[in-house]
């Protein structure tokens, strides 16, 4: 197995890969972005690519979520949540918070953070990075100009950076989840505790078409723990949905709401079924069991057979 | 073929029985109830019973309604219309509505002739007959009281009835709905303009159980013709409903509708797909086509076929 | 007070009326039908009239339905249930079940004794009577034929007929509904247990239409404990609908209900908000108790107060 | 009047801001942040505030979307758009787009031309720019070390930047959304196509939650143009959402919309009705017009008036 994810090394989507069983034995390629990890599954230059899908603070992230909308067809084969801890790094020579004028990260840790920032260093400025990684590694460049660094507790331990202040982040118990994703393929087997995920491309610009995809779901008991709109890139009012249920395509309740949006929607994508990292098996009604499935189809059947 | 029908002879389910193709040509047995004429068909005495279910101003016709509803299954494989007038017959000597005391008929001849009885005639008093035939044969035999009937044009022609008033119901254009009756067999093939006819049994006592029901139908597009509630014998607020919807099982929307409708009420019982007496072609859009659910159930299927 | 009935005297809707507070020392009119009781309301010779309106059993009672419906506006003010059971009166001489050749009675007691008749006394003939208290008096009548009547147990007590057999309903346990009907007046106030009765055109023929109306009602969580369809008169699949809804209109949930339906369905009726007769105060959640929709309309209203 | 915008000068907000009748005339201040902007209106420091809150391309904007959703409420009182298109101006020397090294912008702006660079300058690496304006004036700094910087027209030709390639942008027509924000205060007359946003907290985690509050809309024939999920920080799969409707609150379905979701969800919070940039007067069918409303509510009064 060859192992594509968003790099560079030692962030927090090497941490998620390496959750995967058997991972830290295979080949790992660190990829520059979302998009170059995707497409290296696509072209089958990597087996699998762990990417960031959504953060508990910032949000879907959006790269993925439409990459993984367009384009050739993918699947994701399984979770992994991440909590997420930020340290404040600094230059050598930096002893107290008032010293620092210039502060380096990624957008999203900075989004993260801002709050902390504001309050702490109002003073400092801001400089965007290409990663908490890479801002990180610039506290070691006499070249750059900053003198602190929002990263992973992760890289300011390997790098033996000086941390001045731990847990940085806005709001504790923040998680990142990520997905691991593979060219179409098998299906993992139903786990109990399972997640499918879909694109809704909302086709048509009228009162209660989102409406009439969530009856498709609610007609069948079968529970949303996720939905995201994002835009076509057609122009303002037009969205995709990311959406998650609870349930897998193997459950007959969950392939029947599959059926369901098909008929509304022909261009829906199916992203996959897999065990969910958290939850609980889901309470299903007699009326939606498999089993009522089953037996409703037989009786139907029975009857076309006088046709 | 051998046919039985809600007697005597001369009324107008007869008349019904006579637009089947063929029927005048073949046995026809007049029951005593709507219940002996179903009974015989349950027992084999009778191939098939001509039986009215609906009036266009007396609404259902709780007989039927209830014993098809109920006891061994049965299938409905046509239906009739027949328009309904009525003429008020009279007793030999009766030259003027001033002189008539007494009046007889069924009593749902009666309740459409009400009106204009009230009206026309104040002062006579109602006898209730058992048919509107019988009522009618009664003015020939001098042992009954009242001195007018009210009856089918047919049958007072045909016993040479005087007749002093034609087309005595209160609303013009009435129309009574028959049903041909079968045992549970080959289900006519689709003509295009179908209906077919259900049982649901509201087993559950709580806000929106017929909600839940209905939405089984608009979620594909199958409209309702007809929604009758009966008690169901197990006390007020008991009820099934009797439903005939626009459609054949054959076609795609309705067997889905079916099968939603299993899932949520077992005991559903599926009376039968036949033409419609009139009505045009329903129009169905692209969702709901049987090609969307034989594509989106293809669909399902390939995914499902990866696990 | 002055109230009306249908009659004749002695029958099960007098039975009713004498439930009322105060109405056993009050002028009581029998009168001959459902329509005429409600028309001496309506022209003022009554000040109410007691009227069937729901058997347990039979179901509707189209005439009370149907007069209620239409016509100038009338107003239910309270409900009374009486228990149903029926004796078997024979003439005198009569002393077994085989002797009997001809039985007589309401078509609405037939009903519900048909299946004990047929088992009991198959050989013998029906003929309707205008009201179970007439059947059983012609057993008096040396003019009439019949040998046996269905009727009251409080009828044959008093007129002091031979009871063969008591219980002869098919189903124990049977119960009719009755309303006090009156002018259009004040509304009685709430009790906590209520009722309110509505009747609602089908005014455009198309799908959902019925499921809008329940709509209204699902979305504020008020119930429904009865529904029954009749025909309009204006031709088959044509209906209006009889509801009952738990709750009264003192209640924001009802009215708001109501104030839903009539932007559907301005041909609407409010029949009246009156104590039920049975039934448990209604659970009603946050969402839907009165100061939730007090407090969404003050907070609406602080709103617009900026416009 | 005094502005705060989302600097610096020179972005595609302050043109956003100079479309504002008597804007270009007026003080305008440039935030460092969404937030800072929106913090100089809380604290009087500002009049009003112009913020972008969606690309057509990129979608909401988090930091808006999440900065108007909490703390202190707030007011949107218009909206512009701003149609969106990029240049890559380069550093003096460069003649060609294989000499290009390193490539500075907006993480957003990076977005909308990824692309495009990946397919044009393979070679180049991408350094983020806390703003378009930033990246570009960087040009013009001998120590930094990015050649080229996606950016507005507007910088480049203000600055007199090299520009090697127009309409570098992915999708032609992009298009971002601006809000101009004030403290609550005096709404918008309608202006006949109007606009209103809403915050709503999913505030129970359950099937059907979303749908619940869509309904609302959907019953009042309320048509939705942008829905966007964003998180709580409360952790995974706690969502609230950022809604627009058509129409304004002054109009009665609206309203009625307004205080149905509001006993739902009490912690809905109302950011203001006004004019829409963009669409047509909405169709509005009997049965949700103002006056449909009125006399509803006109009618259920006169009922309650018999209380």
């Amino acid at each position: 197995m060859k192992y594509a994810y968003l790099g560079p090394a030692g962030t927090f989507t090497e941490a998620a890969l390496l959750q995967v069983p058997g991972a830290g034995d295979c080949e790992r390629i660190a990829a520059s972005s979302v998009n170059s990890a995707l497409e290296m599954v696509r072209l089958g230059q990597a087996d699998a690519a762990m990417v960031p899908i959504e953060n508990s603070v910032e949000g879907g992230v959006s790269a993925t979520l439409d990459a993984i909308a367009a384009g050739e067809s993918l699947q994701i084969v399984a979770e992994v949540l991440v909590p997420i801890s930020f340290v404040l790094a600094v230059r050598e020579g930096i002893t107290s918070l008032e010293q620092i004028r210039e502060i380096s990260t990624h957008g999203h840790a900075w989004a993260q953070c801002r709050h902390w920032a504001e309050t702490n260093i109002p003073a400092a400025s801001f400089t965007p990075a290409s990663s908490t990684a890479s801002g990180a590694l610039g506290l070691l460049d006499p070249e750059t100009h900053h003198d602190a660094a929002i990263c992973s507790p992760l890289v300011a331990k390997e790098k033996n950076l000086k941390v001045l202040v731990r847990e940085v982040e806005d709001h504790a118990g923040a998680v990142t989840r990520f997905i691991l994703v593979t060219r179409p393929g098998a299906i993992p087997a139903p786990s109990g505790v399972d997640k499918s995920t879909l694109i809704l491309p909302l086709s048509e610009d009228r009162p209660g078409a989102l409406m009439e995809f969530l009856e498709q779901f609610t007609a069948r008991a079968v529970n949303l723990s996720r939905i995201e709109s994002r835009p076509t890139g057609a122009g303002l009012g037009h969205y995709f949905f990311s959406v998650d249920v609870e349930g897998h395509i193997a459950e007959e309740r969950v392939s029947a709401a599959l059926a369901g949006l098909h008929r509304l929607c022909p261009e829906l994508r199916f992203l996959g079924s897999y065990p969910a990292a958290q939850g609980t098996r889901p309470f299903i009604d007699t009326h939606n069991s498999d089993s009522a499935f089953v037996e409703s189809r037989a009786w139907v059947q029975s009857l076309k057979s006088r046709l």
